[in-house]
């Protein structure tokens, strides 16, 4: 997708059940072993109750809607927030949304709305800049 | 750590070398199957010149400094901004350092400036949200 | 095994239970994200009721009895001819079988007839040509 | 992608570079450890004088075009024909392609020319059977 492709309001998403091997190869490639993502006998006594996803894969989610739908391959990430609203725990499903809310044509930049949900409810939010090829 | 005992200039890091690996199981976590990360001959030819990593990779690196290390387990994630400087590439060795900037007793809250570095050079950087046990 | 080992009739088998990790470790090394296999709620919603297999992971297993077990290493696989009979589902134990139909001694070729089967149900079949060292 | 939407002669592709760790995963998940895949020293000693790739696995991206580019998810997989032409070895880029040659609207079936190619040399080539949602 080109910079002229884009149109505010835009929207695509990806979607993907948490499983416990997701968390396995995560923790492998963050090096984040903690505790309550592992072990579960640890994260049963914590605050969440049960072993939970790190925040980051789900982030993860909203950058393969950035970088294989909405724009697309050939997208240039420059920024992203997250504020990170809920956990989400093994084999809970998690939604991934892009919305297109800002487009700057002499830059070819664009701002991007980001979501996570699980059940309709968010448990991650905030908004992606990304540049697209000329 | 409980919030008593940071200090604002604390710092931490977590270092891991970016393999070939790792890119093919961060494609499998988050289903980002961009060519820039899996086709060689795609990312021969684009703007990078080979492949690269996924950005949100560098940042789980800061996502497990503060899981694990600073403030460590028991930490709330609240918040994270990312500016994504320049690409990581394979065998690339990637440096992720969080330093306390600011502490809010009456909440139980710190912010730490975030970074990621390839050779002393910042391909990441921004600021964390976290939250301690009381 | 060499060529002169083999008669017609012999068979051999390999079984292996397919689990969510394998679904996402297929993801990997095929790049194929199909909802129908990492989104447990649009599996839910196709005509299959929940996540299956990716069929080319039952295929695999056909192709390990005839590197490994009949003929074994060594063998030069071909050709495979694979009908898709019945989905594969998390949690269900796959064998795959091979069975020497015929043999050119001339050439040092075999032909197998080759089946997938979940509690006996035939799930995959087709026929596998291969070439053994003379 | 519905069955009216397919026309003759529409193609996709899906490339990507087989690594390493793609042969370890690939022999998790089918099992297939024979030594040419894993035992870079055999391999040395074998006919394809180093380690090679799984088949299996180029066969995946096939599946993978099929799945999600063309004619993408929905597709029910009905059958493959594989002819094994030439190995891939470690580092190669496998370029997946498939090809709408024949279309059965009475069924909703359509027939696709597949092939695998590293540097334009055919490694895998047959034919896909899939029916489409009516």
């Amino acid at each position: 997708m080109t910079f002229d492709e884009l149109t505010l309001g835009q929207t695509a998403s990806f979607a993907k059940t948490i499983t416990e091997a997701d968390i396995l190869l995560f923790c492998a490639v963050s090096g984040d072993t903690n505790p309550v993502h592992i072990d579960a006998e640890a994260a049963k006594a914590s605050m969440f109750g049960e072993r939970i996803a790190h925040g980051m894969l789900s982030a993860s989610l909203i950058s393969t809607v950035l970088g294989t739908r909405l724009p697309g391959p050939g997208t240039i990430y420059l920024s992203q927030t997250l504020k990170f609203r809920a956990p989400v725990k093994i084999g809970q499903t998690v939604t991934a949304t892009a919305e297109v809310t800002a487009l700057d044509p002499a830059k070819k930049r664009a701002t991007l709305a980001t979501r996570c949900t699980v059940d309709g409810k968010v448990v991650l939010e905030g908004e992606a800049g990304v540049m697209l090829p000329g």
